[in-house]
């Protein structure tokens, strides 16, 4: 298994999974350590367990100002006062590895970087079972208001409104199986990539196909 | 004088003016009334002497959260823990009125907005005329910490640094000359367009123009 230049996109309403998902992914004896997930840039206070430079990166709002002012976010994002950001040298690190770099980030970031890599990027959605679930997690998450509730939920369906234009979408009832799935597309995307580079340097070879 | 669909995007650094001369173009009697701008939705308080309405249309948490849930937005954001939202129904009122809409956006709203629209979109980025000014204007603004003072000076420089993607930019050092040149960019821009679309139709015509 090779691949060209490629990056994953990991989207989803808050509290669907992507996360945990995208850590899986990571670990998956099938992908053969291929994917590096790229760890987010952020303001918000680490929770319980959370390492910095894993699954985040846990700047000062000073600090994400310069990298802001350097222009060293690929993307970045305010959500709910805090900030999150993609760094772009650490895509280009994973990239320069000959690996894959997963981003997890919101839609309006995944529609970025999209119009940036185009075919280089395939986007994947984390679809919550239903609404019920949808909101079962949002409440077990944290001790939200009834109105930051309703706003998480709103931008939630605005995310799902949005997952038409992924490449493709997962629903995450069960998560082995969710995580299934994911693997096997993105084992797909790989060949299918680099059986499209081979059929292309057979065209260059023989000048005429 | 006359356009086909055509939107205009004003973007810039918070504490620019781009929201006065936003409203300055629209009253600009040589544009003739065919500018019109889309107020904003937002869940930030007003300020004195803001009108519900005109340049914003002020709305609960609650509401806004119904409206991302509906779709509502053509592009919205947070803002330091306020949103913004555009609304599309607002957008294609005007276009249906045979009007230009003007959208006072950020640089990321921007972005989608020229995606979707493509050539129709022309978009102006306005520019402080110094560093020194744009802090003088973000600290007279409000009683900023010098933290959150830091993240609106990074956010601002984040935008410029992306003010390269713009049609035109317009620096704001003395505001009539900004709105003059402002102005003579939307005309000119008319022009061309409606010129443009003589063209082709005569090329119609013509059937070998």
């Amino acid at each position: 298994m090779s691949n060209r230049d490629m990056l994953v996109v990991l989207s989803g309403p808050s509290g669907v999974g992507k996360t945990t998902i995208g850590k899986l992914i990571e670990k998956d004896s099938r992908l053969n350590g291929l994917i590096k997930k790229v760890p987010t840039c952020t303001t918000r206070p680490p929770r319980p367990g959370e390492e910095d430079g894993k699954d985040y990166m846990f700047l000062s709002r000073a600090e994400f100002a310069v990298g802001l002012s350097e222009g060293i976010f690929l993307e970045w994002v305010e959500i709910f006062g805090n900030f999150y950001g993609t760094s772009k040298r650490e895509v280009d690190r994973i990239l320069k590895e000959g690996k894959i770099p997963l981003l997890i980030i919101d839609v309006r970031g995944g529609r970025y970087v999209k119009s940036l890599y185009k075919d280089d990027v395939l986007t994947i959605f984390i679809m919550p079972p239903s609404e019920e679930e949808l909101r079962r997690r949002l409440v077990s998450r944290s001790d939200l208001t009834e109105e930051e509730l309703s706003l998480r939920l709103g931008i939630a369906h605005e995310e799902i409104l949005e997952s038409s234009n992924y490449d493709y979408i997962v629903v995450n009832d069960d998560l082995g199986l969710a995580v299934n799935k994911v693997v096997d597309i993105i084992e797909k995307e790989i060949t299918r990539r680099s059986e499209d580079d081979r059929g292309k340097d057979l065209g260059k070879d023989t000048g005429n196909l």
